[in-house]
């Protein structure tokens, strides 16, 4: 199961790097020139399911585009295609394929890896093994409020928490991709991430979450709701969070 | 002229990407596993000297580093060697270098080229001739409410605006490069881009903004001072400013 992982991400890249007809750097201007735009996220699953198949089917699949898959086993893989398909097709050049292997819930998955489709960067982590980045061990950084960065969703529909949140760390970004925003916060470049917003259909999708919520995790972090619980949702299509990860929980101290 | 600004940007990923050891997804990495830090803004640096030298010492140079080298020359090249720095070292895979040639002012640069490291591409500027990336005209977005994107500096010296702004838009993002942060507006990714901050030490330097400025304008956007003058700075190396950005001059009617 592990390596079908790594070989569907690869996948992933291939398929969407020759869609895009030649090499990364071209494909960050795709739907600027009006090539196939939602095609990107068919595309890459496609490539996912062709893997699974390959396989033997040997999980059954919950995707954002094709809702749930049941091939009567007993672990599901999760799966975002592309997370960050407006980045992808307005030229920002952060992208990803997110994938994980668990049962039940959040807290039930096992294996956790998302590709970055420009940089060609594995994040990868095992329940009770560890995270690593590109093979070298993941590690979230200790609070250090002179050298803050806070990760943070932004615009009309966001938490007011996040706007009190803007204020306070010397630095704020925001990519977008809640996959790779969460990558930040594993190796220790942000010290935290909030994707938090009024909108329900907004929130993030188990599908989002799954892999990096594990890395994150097996890094050292934290996950919250919220309401500070450590976050966990069922592995179901419809399931939707806020969600506050903390590379180290000291600086909860800093959130009202 | 034209020429040295690609030999250069070339030369400077060239270094970079030695300097690193291998690829670039390891480079990303670079900061974290204690490889040479500030290294990477003197490697590029020294990449672009030789360079300049390679071409007769043409032109006088304004560099970051070096501030200003007079070689009794009518042009000048402003140069950001690492634009990004912060991220490289951290392993947020968005950092540049910048290159500029012109005379006297901002108003003044005839030529502007920023090479993203990461994915390669090249952003590029002819004052009355256009912009271009990879090859590809540039165009500016026309302001569009429900698809709005706001690229904001945000943090605890930001200008009171800008988290007044943050609430508007449907996204917000911010890669923390000035000069990549000008290509979303350049590209139409971003609507508006607002770097403005009341610490006088963290407002942008002509090296930063040389480039991107002339290929927004070239693109059909415009940059602001804050009082909505277009942006005029000499090219000295201690002059700095907040900055406005906007692909159509409509989205004012935003900001307050």
């Amino acid at each position: 199961v592990k390596s079908l992982l790594f070989e569907a991400a690869e996948a992933v890249a291939a398929a969407v790097k020759a869609a895009a007809g030649s090499d990364l750097a071209r494909l960050v201007g795709m739907g600027a020139d009006g090539t196939p735009t939602a095609a990107i996220d068919r595309v890459a699953e496609d490539a996912i399911l062709r893997k699974v198949e390959d396989f033997g089917n040997r999980v059954n699949i919950l995707s954002e585009e094709h809702e749930f898959i049941d091939h009567g086993r007993p672990d599901t893989l999760v799966v975002d295609p592309i997370d960050g398909t407006y980045n992808a097709l307005h030229g920002i050049p952060s992208f990803s394929v997110a994938l994980a292997v668990g049962r039940k819930d959040l807290m039930g998955i096992r294996y956790g890896l998302v590709r970055e489709l420009v940089t060609g960067e594995v994040y990868y982590g095992e329940r009770g093994e560890g995270a690593w980045v590109d093979g070298r061990p993941l590690k979230t950084a200790l609070w250090d409020p002179e050298e803050s960065l806070f990760d943070l969703y932004l615009g009309r529909a966001a938490h007011p928490l996040a706007f009190d949140l803007a204020k306070r760390p010397r630095r704020v970004r925001n990519l977008g991709v809640a996959s790779l925003d969460m990558g930040l916060v594993a190796r220790g470049a942000a010290h935290l991430y909030l994707m938090a917003t009024v909108e329900e259909g907004l929130r993030l999708r188990v599908s989002d979450i799954a892999a990096s919520t594990l890395f994150v995790r097996e890094a050292g972090g934290e996950v919250y709701d919220l309401d500070r619980n450590p976050l966990n949702m069922p592995l179901h299509p419809r399931a939707r969070s806020n969600l506050l990860a903390v590379g180290d929980a000291t600086v909860l101290q800093e959130v009202p």
